[in-house]
């Protein structure tokens, strides 16, 4: 017997209760949030696992039915309905204040405790319920922006979550053409950097002998990834996206590379944002291809710079304070604003020397308000304890790399030995791990700056 | 790459860690409970992911070398350092009766949550930490008699892990005579119920063609089982369990039989007391045979009765008020104080037909204070929905049989089809499933007592 | 350490020494039929298992180099070079005649036997020489039919292979959505009866609940498939392929089918031509579906009629003999010649009944000179004791189902339990098991002739 | 679908046949050699793979039921009934001699060949034919000896079994305490150098982090072992193995480790004697340990010496003619008689000095009739290309150690680099290669001899 059958089994059985019940349902009962809300209170008030289940399947079941504006009115009913019960807690604290003791103190917790956390921990409990709660709340998160009372709602999902996925549950698997076919086609869909085109473009990505992609997996979730990262083996740090995604098969073997780029990685689950995998993912992969290809010696991503050409946008139109740019670096970056600048003769040499300097800073100076760094991929890597390395010039020029950032790629270096001090140093003191070139351009900034101010 | 390579991989960086630190410990620094508070404390006071871990892996470390003391008190610096602080408590409260909104409440549930459970959350990053944190929680059991204070850090640990050892996690696998020695090691030396005595002994349990074994694994744990059942596939409901174990061989093949029969359910890991496993686990694999063997019809267990003996023994000496017993049935229970009382000659039937309604009467009316039967065992199957089927006579004639539960062997039977009802009806009503010649024995025991009242 | 890392390991090595040993040879030594005898004579001189790999794989790698001339004189070689040495033979035989022993025989036997036998053997020895033998075996097929004194060194080849691609070696495996993309990929590159077109043309196939598809492997070929058959479950016996092949992927489900249509048996190996398969393959997969779903009653083909366009018109030509056809039957057929006469309202009823019972005395009658059905699918399936159940007008109306085969689809039943009599009755007296409903069509291509007669 | 479960399959309907042929059977008719001969006949006689199936189970069940005698009388059959027809081996000389074709040439070695070799084929296709036919040789085996003629018979199962038994048909898998219980048992059942004693005797030698096993499986045996090799990582060349069986588990670990020692190499096949697969294992081995552990630089052996003792005994009563040794060496041999005499203060360091050289001439030197040497362990490692490295005094003090071979145990060095080499050296001059240290003690042996002349 396999897992796989099991499942198969029981999702048989749960398919024909479904349909049981949906015949019955169709007799004349309709879904309703009312009679969801019912069913949840059932499930909270039942004491046995036997009917848990059974009570979990019928709320799913309900939820499923629910079209997106009785959803939404389901996510409120768990805020309003299966929050904290105020009178109890007044009534906790009141006998906390009076004992004091341990047990007053848990009853205490107990009363604060929504009680949709223990909804949600009983609707896993259903086969195949953390699969559904996943979906349910990427639901919940398309509310978010405009409903954000229901934040609290959310943050109730991502504290189980972040339990019930905790790293040592993942399992790390090698992707490759050996892979499943309903694995990889999930590949194809939730490719989130270099779109994968088909089939053939996977297998270009995937079965030459110097790629390796692996991706970690859930044993809730079965065969759909949670995140995944695609590598080259290459003979020094690539400078260019178009260069590996087109490759044509000819390269000198993993024997021979000296460095593993991983340039492209990519969260699958919609649902689980907010839970971070990457982090981990990235060590566990090092530590692989360090014991499958002792001769590697650089780890090394090639990464996009989202957001850049937006950010030198608005600094172009003074809505940025920093840096300050002297009027000539201002006018070479014009040319941005030429269709097709990339084929340019002229200025194109005035711009890239604009460009890189703003780009370092932009990098590695530009913080949020919790002063990590701005642009998201940079935090991502910085925050992990990578080195920013170095920045390159026309090295994604697809469309979209130019219109977002400006064709730039950057290399953030996975230094083993420096990751924990480079993650201490950002989190505490808010610098960030340079190389000398990266340096360099960072001086250069500040020159343009004095410039100025000369 | 596989899961088990990339463990090895860790385990051994861990080690070279571990062995590093332990080359500098012995130069001076031994571990001690307040360095370990401290290391504690850093790991809750760090940010990041990277440092999170090897912060983790040096608690653990410390942990593993301090002695039974060092480790009680280390418990009550979770009790005590690791509680909630009140002062904050005080303070969000003030907050939430001012403000009152969902933030507020947060804070207050926040300030209510001991921050040992986050404590405990972080050290579940380490590689191998769920395992450790099992290992922990063996040593913090052994003290709850004694220290009942502790009980309030258990609480927290049970809670934890009742996430972590969410069923949908669980992977059922057949255990048989193909299954890896590291793993049927772990079955020889957990069997609770009847033990086996060596790797004969297993083949003889696991090989023969009518007999079946399942295990629960949970992926953090690897091959460590959970908890594990035995069935034998049967031509009928079986009366006794030396025929089971001592079995010659030769069986009329799985094709032929109607009835699966589980006869030893054990729990292999101290460390979740308290974490149920067992009842998914009988109904998944009675889906499994189902599905193997479309000829079953009927899943019963053969089930010890452990404490019966104790308390027949009380009743004798008036200690238990109900059912009441005419003195000639308490005449025929003095063959029981016979050495080798089985054997005898006479006296047997009388002592038989005075037993069978106590048992009767002790599985399904005597009662704990929740109201739930008060044999461990009967508790367990008849929670789960199954019923009370059959009482049989010299059922284990094993010395351990005899002493606990003076022989007798009882059947369970799992009904799909009524499970749910019956669980609803003792949780409600307090009433047990019964068959019809339970509900002989149990008028028996009625009239016993009628008779004594005329 | 897994079978196809060492795979790997193995061909890395070997690729190693390729490389090597072409750089040697691009220094001045061409590859050349003469060269590559000469290292076939040093393998059959060599007496070591050591020396023998490496001489083996220097063969394969001669031969590869070979353009297809020099293969095709590589190929003559091993009919006169390697064949038996006819002086041995005499002396063996004169031995034979003197002594007469068993010894004698022996050594006769062993002077009979052609050198590239031992030659083929010890190829086959190097790792990775079964493949390159089978590859070696399809260069040697493409001569045949212009070098037909070829033929007595592929009696070797077919010999050998017999022997290494015995069905106990080799191994039955569900395909599905769930297979390795390597292994998938080549059932759209193999897929001879109704081709595939892409990846999601294969899904349509391969994913539906009520399809199944099984292969066959061999330990030597790794994840090359031998052969495959897809299967549809069906309530009843399906009438034609399209309904099949473009299946909306609505169904009753696999539970609610009684039937199991085979609707494509596909060869891989080009270069394992009359090696058989498919009818272990065919029972095999009887066993399996049976096993899975015990609902199943009926296993049946939906198989094309090849060759039969083209015996219709040799039959209007009065290039056939039988049956004799009325000239009023003769005349119906004349639609055929008509493009788009599918689509044609009149005359196409009267074609139908015209073309339906010479389907049936085509596939049941006409034999070939070793008085086994004419039609190669019909051979087949007969041969192993099939049973031809039905003839289905349009049932294939694709381009190459009308050009081939007249547009009719027809329906084989495997019964295990007539088989074996079937198979006997075939094979003995020349007598095609057939259905009532096929026997009625034989009647009345029968009495055509008899109205030919009158 | 899994393989073994068809396999279950299969054999639950073979045993099903089988149980109702018996009962058949059983109602009158034995099993016979007549029988089984006839039914040999049938099997050659048929032409369908349907009834080929069948009819072998029937073979192999006639044979099942046959005694001893039975058995015997039916491989003498094989011989004479099943032999070439002599009649129509003079028919196709003719032929050929008036002829001289292919075609002619084709029939007389189809003449030639005993038609026993299709029996064997045509068995073997039937489910778990290989396995049997195996069986039956080793019944065969045992005849050999006392009915020589029989060898022709043996020689035609040998001949097939080279065939289904190709090294490239071979499955390398490591060998561990997660390996299954049904494997281990068989390495426990095999071993045939250093008895295993039990389960914890197993542990001992495969779970600590320094020990590797590996063993050859075949696709038709499943399960069953051919061969296997026990590896021990250590950080020198071992001079004795009681320290390598009985080892307490500490160890440096195999990263320390450059040497990988073979110290226990055991066929599990009696059926299969004859079938080389040991030097293909240990060049595997060697390829999988340098993939695994890069730090390995020395492969070599932990070999017994068993025959010197009798070769040594035969020495001193000079029936071996070579080396002539001196009176005083001679005297110094005495000791061996004398038991305990490894405990023996006096004369042991001379003892040691005659016996080191005498050993290394007989390894080295004493050659059989076929010039390869004398001593079966050094023909089969010297054979594969390895090095004669040492001879290690005391190196095996376990009675039988001391009883077979003088305590000595050898270490053979396997050294990719001049494995060919030596391999042809000792095939084409026999010359065995050997290291200085024994080079030198070979020297010490001859000096001896001159001392004897002078």
């Amino acid at each position: 017997m396999t897992t796989s059958l099991l499942q198969d089994l029981l999702s048989a059985l749960t398919l024909r209760d479904l349909r049981m019940r949906r015949s019955r349902e169709a007799a004349g009962q309709p879904a309703t949030p009312d009679r969801l809300q019912a069913e949840c209170e059932r499930l909270l008030a039942s004491d046995g696992e036997a009917s848990s289940i059974s009570l979990s399947r019928s709320v799913f079941d309900l939820y499923a039915r629910l079209d997106d504006g009785g959803r939404l009115e389901f996510f409120r009913c768990l805020k309003d309905r299966f929050g904290p019960d105020r009178a109890a807690i007044e009534q906790a604290y009141a006998n906390y204040r009076n004992h004091g003791d341990e047990a007053a103190l848990q009853q205490l917790f107990d009363a604060c405790e929504p009680p949709r956390q223990e909804l949600l921990r009983r609707l896993n409990l259903a086969p195949g319920g953390t699969r559904e709660l996943v979906r349910m709340r990427e639901d919940l998160l398309r509310h978010l922006d405009t409903e954000s009372e229901l934040r609290t709602v959310d943050r109730d999902f991502r504290h189980l979550f972040g339990s019930w996925f905790n790293r040592g549950f993942l399992v790390l698997r090698r992707i490759d053409w050996n892979t499943s076919a309903s694995v990889l086609e999930k590949l194809i869909q939730y490719e989130a950097v270099h779109a994968i085109r088909d089939w053939d473009d996977l297998r270009r990505r995937l079965d030459p002998r110097d790629r390796r992609c692996f991706a970690f997996f859930h044993p809730a979730l079965g065969d759909e990834p949670l995140i995944f990262v695609e590598v080259a083996l290459t003979a020094g740090i690539p400078d260019g996206i178009q260069q590996i995604i087109h490759a044509d098969g000819r390269s000198a073997g993993p024997e021979a590379a000296t460095t593993a780029a991983f340039f492209g990685i990519s969260n699958c689950q919609y649902g689980l944002r907010g839970i971070s995998f990457g982090s981990f993912l990235l060590k566990q992969v090092v530590q692989e291809l360090k014991h499958e290809l002792p001769n590697l010696q650089t780890f090394v991503t090639l990464s996009p710079v989202p957001g850049f050409r937006d950010w030198l946008q608005r600094l172009r139109e003074g809505e940025v304070s920093e840096p300050q740019v002297s009027e000539d670096r201002l006018a070479s970056l014009e040319l941005l604003d030429v269709p097709g600048w990339r084929h340019s003769e002229e200025g194109l040499a005035d711009l890239r020397d604009s460009v890189l300097p703003l780009a370092a800073w932009y990098l590695a100076e530009a913080k949020n308000s919790r002063g990590l760094p701005l642009n998201p991929v940079a935090r991502f890597h910085l925050g992990n304890g990578a080195r920013l390395e170095r920045i390159n010039w026309l090295g994604d020029v697809s469309e979209k790399g130019l219109r977002n950032g400006v064709g730039l790629m950057v290399n953030y270096v996975y230094d083993l030995s420096e990751i924990e001090h480079n993650h201490e140093r950002l989190a505490n003191e808010g610098i960030v791990a340079t190389s000398a070139s990266v340096r360099r351009l960072l001086r250069q900034a500040g020159e343009q700056k004095q410039g100025v101010r000369s």
